[in-house]
């Protein structure tokens, strides 16, 4: 199959994180479009849909799942609804992205593995969107050529400006370490056999009762370590980083710069060798602003008299490449409609 | 108007930046579609339109933009090309987004403007991309909030790894360094005023006769200046930098960080406040690859054995938090389904 | 006391370390000069005493303590020396630098304090070169300033590119950790109360049987966390890397930069302010350099024709100021005495 | 001549400068002493006499050359009466080290030059102390390697946080540009033949009626081309920032790394090979602490308990490295010698 038409998707779940995916798959990206979407609380489900032309509201996920256009589900409801939607798209045999986590529990994700396996074919991908988090990319990539030999070493920094109220010590493990818990899997493509957390004193930042920070060690079935810092009221910005250290080298992501090596005496990074590698994103923010400003009967950006000004400057450096010395450049008055 | 039906966009050109475009639209950004595209050379318009649903090909540009459907035109044929097009796109009124040149000189560009001007509004944006470069957008940012002061002088490199065969030294100003005297106009809000041009000893990489590099001197408006070192034969990659004097401090874009600033006795950049703003563009991309595996009938990405596999980490890891100590994993053995 | 006359210093043990303290004594530092140096390799004392004017050799580290002129001792001479090396200081009553480790083991180091406590007095400084390190001296005064609030966690790399053929497991911590050791103590002002070893998969590039890389965990009597990375074979280079996690911010120092800092939504680093901070070192080399060389009888470094070409230089940029446009600059021939 | 004893050296000129370098010869740098100083302030020369052992104060120049125990002079007085001072050195065929600039204008140089000449030998190292700046140096010496091929341009940065109340629009060239119109010919190893000033509009952090910035730009024999910003009022911090563009690459200094370079597709810095090239200064301040707290009468620095709790968390260490978990330290209770 190779379909040509939008992919028609419901959205179950459509609070923060739910809304967000509803904005994407409307007004972002292409392919797919918004037919259904399905929220406990109705009036939040209207909301939604009404941003999205055709777009109908559901309280119960089966309900949406059911609804005419549905391709695929895209579940966003919190962890412990996750099971019953997964299994409720199983039923229609529907294609499913699952935000993180599969379910709160191994035994859930057990019996959502079985029910998979009974289906035959595989049908969930899970929202550990590091994996698609350019850096992380080119880490990967790096570890998969070789370049820098096995990894032995995975140390990692997670840091928040604050936690929510509702965060607890246990969730500092498994709502955020989680991501690293994936990110260690897929960068060494091991599994993890043994955990231990250390706790220095709390930090005076962090709520009563919160053990924060904490310092996560992760085992794996290759004989590799990954270490976790993770604060999640460090106070000063959200930081991600991790550097894996290779029997060659090291190579890190996220410290402002893009991926950093150090390997054969020297640390540094990589200078692209294209302005479409450079520039691909601007490129596409580009195009989106004129298609959005054009359908809303707008004109933005730069215009007709910013060409001209160009083609103005260009002329007169091409005489004073020509001809050497200080050429003036000369404008025509700007007219109205260009102020 | 704010219309809720994709934009239909006609083509113009479909080389090298006509035929990225065309995917652009079809793949990448939301909200358009591509429904006539236009070349000279009647096969490639044919081999173009036949990636896209529905979409037809042409040899005359103005017989593409009277296609059904049209709302729209994106001209990426050759700069010569560009005003006879961009002329009958004003027949029939439609919104155009016209690569850079606008024209290849300014007495063109003027005929555009009273062209437009006739039309009573404006209709064409220009292919100025680097407005839309993220890094570009935080230093105009930082320019119009004040911080820093008035600009004073822009220090701008621009090195290719190597220049085209057909590359005169004049295409170094009217081609390369035409991107500078639009970011020097559009970071400044100042016109140029007077150019000059310097000529060092050619690098012996550069082609036999060719002036590279050149260093290249724009007056402003406002009294700035705005210094350009071009060289298209630098040999080891591709590098756009711009670095602002203010009064107060300077701001620096293009090696390999975000934008890094000099304040008030410090260095440094800006680190993300939140999840949302580090890792957007990886939830775009996660999104995008769903619904593009999902249409081909492919589950790719994290699957249901990771998930699994997280959430029996996290459960051991909540254990070892609390209980103190190292804590084993055990995982089922791993479903042929997963494997 | 605040002597005029230079520190007569005994030099014990001239290996590499050892020789290379004469050096630094003798031509480097100013207040000392080096009488006397013991060596039981008696060649070795002699060898490196001759480069010495009035230095003395002896193969009994007491014989050389006791030497003329004599003030006080450094002692570099192997670790199981430094015990009876220390005494004998002590019986002299003589000040010390004495080398890292100040004895192999706790018991040693119990002994000599027990003798010192005996003088009723200190006399004697540890070599943990560390503390007087530019960047480590930065980062402590950070954090003696308050500003990043109670250090939570310290994470440490210390990279090798390759052990010497002598090395054992046990040296990654008595002989490499021991500088991290000393480093977390200082910095946080501390005691360490625990320490755990993890071994992980050895890198094929460390020979057969060493467990090389190791991490190492510390904790502190104030509760904070310090880990330890120690890879003494990673093959690209010798890093010392250190970051400190705070209440309010973190800092780093070792990749390449000055001292980084993570605070307040903002990294990055110092600027100087004058050029004395930011040339301080430049010229004391300049000096040092003029000086060594008229002691050879020879002149180096910048000469009077560069004197003269950069005034005449400057006579025409000023004049280039003045009038505006290009002035050509126009020097003498260079005279034969200055080719 | 390979002389033992320290060179005697009378130092012209006793204000900021002079004073500090009577400082460094004094307690900085070895193998020299100040035994004469001069000043045409009578006070100001006793007063900085008076701290160094057996140094007389003179307030003609040529009396303190004529001083017992002279070998050598370094000239700190204020520009204009450098040339006067060279001619009296000269007379005694003393060496000189003269403070920049050589003389204020081309024409002094030349006499000197002339004087010289007639002396048969050169006698004259000019304070050009950038060429002793390890980043410069480590620049120079990649230039000199011909890695990155002929260079092109170099592109400097030369800012002030504020200039003093005197400072004329000419000083900026002929007081600051002057280190970069060094720079430049040592660096390209070429002499200067062009010189073009521009003015952008005055920051208004400037004083009344200065042009600051400016923006120079150099020609030389080569056919390279160096800019110079000289901006002495930035208000952030002292920069000096140098880039030079060669045929295969470009290399960087001043920006808070280490030298920069871009090559083949990367960017990045080299990584020391060794602890003695990552922390010989570390080792020369460690002694140098030692020496002058030693002739005070004091202790400073890690002492006896310092060695001692690093050979007990030592210990503990390589207990938990062979026997695995983690390992309590005990440490006696600190006696009160070392509290």
């Amino acid at each position: 199959m190779n379909r040509r038409e939008p992919l028609g998707v419901a959205v179950i779940g459509t609070g923060r994180m739910g809304a967000d995916h509803v904005r994407r798959i409307d007004r972002v990206i292409s392919g797919a479009r918004v037919v259904a979407v399905a929220d406990t609380d109705a009036e939040r489900a209207k909301a939604v849909a009404a941003t999205v032309d055709g777009c109908t509201a559901h309280t119960d996920p089966a309900a949406a799942m059911a609804a005419a256009g549905v391709d695929a589900v895209l579940i966003a409801s919190p962890g412990p609804a996750h099971e019953a939607a997964l299994l409720a798209a199983f039923e229609r045999d529907l294609p499913v992205l699952c935000e993180k986590p599969l379910t709160p529990d191994a035994a859930g994700a057990l019996r959502v593995m079985e029910a998979e396996q009974a289906l035959g074919h595989r049908r969930v991908q899970v929202g550990f969107m590091r994996r698609y988090d350019a850096e992380y990319v080119k880490l990967k990539a790096l570890l998969t050529s070789g370049q820098l030999g096995r990894p032995l070493m995975l140390h990692n920094r997670h840091r928040n400006v604050a936690s929510p109220p509702f965060f607890t010590s246990a969730m500092l493990i498994s709502d955020s370490v989680a991501h690293e818990v994936d990110a260690t899997r897929w960068l060494l493509g091991q599994e993890i056999t043994a955990v231990t957390v250390l706790r220095p004193t709390p930090s005076s930042g962090a709520p009563e009762g919160l053990s924060d920070p904490q310092f996560v060690i992760l085992e794996t079935s290759g004989g590799a370590l990954s270490d976790v810092e993770i604060f999640v009221n460090c106070g000063f910005g959200y930081q991600v980083q991790a550097e894996v250290v290779c029997e060659r080298g090291t190579a890190r992501i996220g410290d402002g710069h893009a991926l950093i090596t150090n390997m054969a005496g020297r640390w540094g990074g990589i200078i692209a060798q294209d302005f479409t590698e450079r520039f691909a994103q601007a490129y596409d923010d580009e195009v989106q602003a004129w298609v959005d400003s054009t359908r809303r009967g707008e004109v933005t950006g730069p215009g007709t008299w910013d060409g001209y000004a160009a083609a103005a400057v260009c002329e007169a450096g091409v005489r004073a490449l020509e001809q050497g010395g200080r050429v003036d450049v000369a404008l025509v008055d700007r007219p109205p409609l260009y102020r």
